[in-house]
């Protein structure tokens, strides 16, 4: 199992073999990250937060569920999740035009540009557009006439999400540098998470030791 | 101004000026169009359904909203919305995965393959991936859980959306051919709509006309 630590403000790509892992700790409990997956094979796939709402018939996902890729596969099965089960498939990546809309001048880290950087050290290349990411622990609730608000997570420290991949994988996750609203906490301060990689024999122990 | 009728099933692209029009007629009143713009700038854009929510803070749109692209800059006007108001931003394209997940055997008319042939009439490349849609009339509500389910347009025969390009756009409407789920009326039977074009004067005219 390889660890690392995410810094905030900053993101990561992880090869994840078919029938391995990965774990996305909230360190501190209230760091949102936003998470890609695309397919390594001949013909290129992302995970989809569209299509995976349409076949989950649902906005939210939670453990157990499979989430799909644009051509409506099966890429990734969320194995676990302690957290309240609170994430996010609405929002776009932030980017440098969100920070300007929001009154922040000159450079402010943002998702976009980290999922560009996060790909670019794999010699990755990118898709054209960013695609919309699966954002955990983001708390984004929709009311009864359709407005949403952006919440502080749910999530407690040592919260985690156990992905499996269901065929070959580059993952990304993004330690969301926002800090002018409050998606990651009421403090507004972007915190460091914790990535777990898993082989696929680490993945069946892990699999086991929480399922035995 | 040019009208055309759009016959169920078939999807059509209109380049659209700045400033001009494009008016989408429910003429039977049960039918989902599906819709997207690109711009035909330089460097080209989408609208984009993830940017127009967090711009709006709502998962809905209506008369007077701006809709927004990819880069967060408004490309479209909804000008007039004679419909209760409700359409979707959920959902992507129908494609002939669905049509296989939902148990239909051999080829169906699908969103996604009508995109790519309005565009192709137009000699226009496709993006790399089909964007999310903006789907006219579709009736997709959200519960307290986070469900989604597929119900009749609430909109009525001749109800229409009226749209004004705010940059040089083309528009591809789909009249789309799910008859599977009611997403088209509980008879589930795609009809035809009407589109019509307006030039910059033509559209002046008609929104002076709605708003004397």
């Amino acid at each position: 199992m390889t660890a690392i630590t995410l810094t905030a403000r900053t993101a990561a790509a992880f090869e994840v073999p078919r029938d391995g892992g990965l774990r996305v700790t909230n360190t501190h409990g209230s760091q949102v990250v936003d998470t890609w997956a695309i397919t390594t094979g001949p013909s290129r796939r992302q995970l989809s937060m569209p299509h995976t709402r349409v076949i989950l018939n649902r906005v939210s996902v939670r453990a157990g569920d499979q989430l799909f890729d644009d051509a409506r596969q099966p890429i990734l099965l969320i194995e676990e999740d302690t957290s309240p089960g609170v994430h996010d498939t609405l929002i776009p990546a932030c980017d440098l035009a969100r920070y300007r809309q929001l009154g922040h001048e000159g450079y402010h880290d943002n998702c976009n540009d980290n999922f560009h950087r996060a790909l670019a050290d794999l010699d990755i290349s990118a898709p054209e557009l960013v695609p919309g990411p699966l954002n955990l622990f983001m708390n984004v609730p929709v009311d009864a006439d359709g407005n949403i608000s952006f919440q502080p997570p749910l999530s407690v420290p040592g919260d985690s999400v156990l992905f499996r991949a269901l065929t070959n994988l580059v993952i990304v996750v993004s330690a969301c540098p926002q800090d002018i609203v409050p998606v990651n906490g009421e403090l507004q301060q972007p915190q460091d998470v914790e990535a777990q990689l898993y082989s696929v024999d680490e993945m069946n122990r892990e699999v086991r030791r929480d399922h035995p």
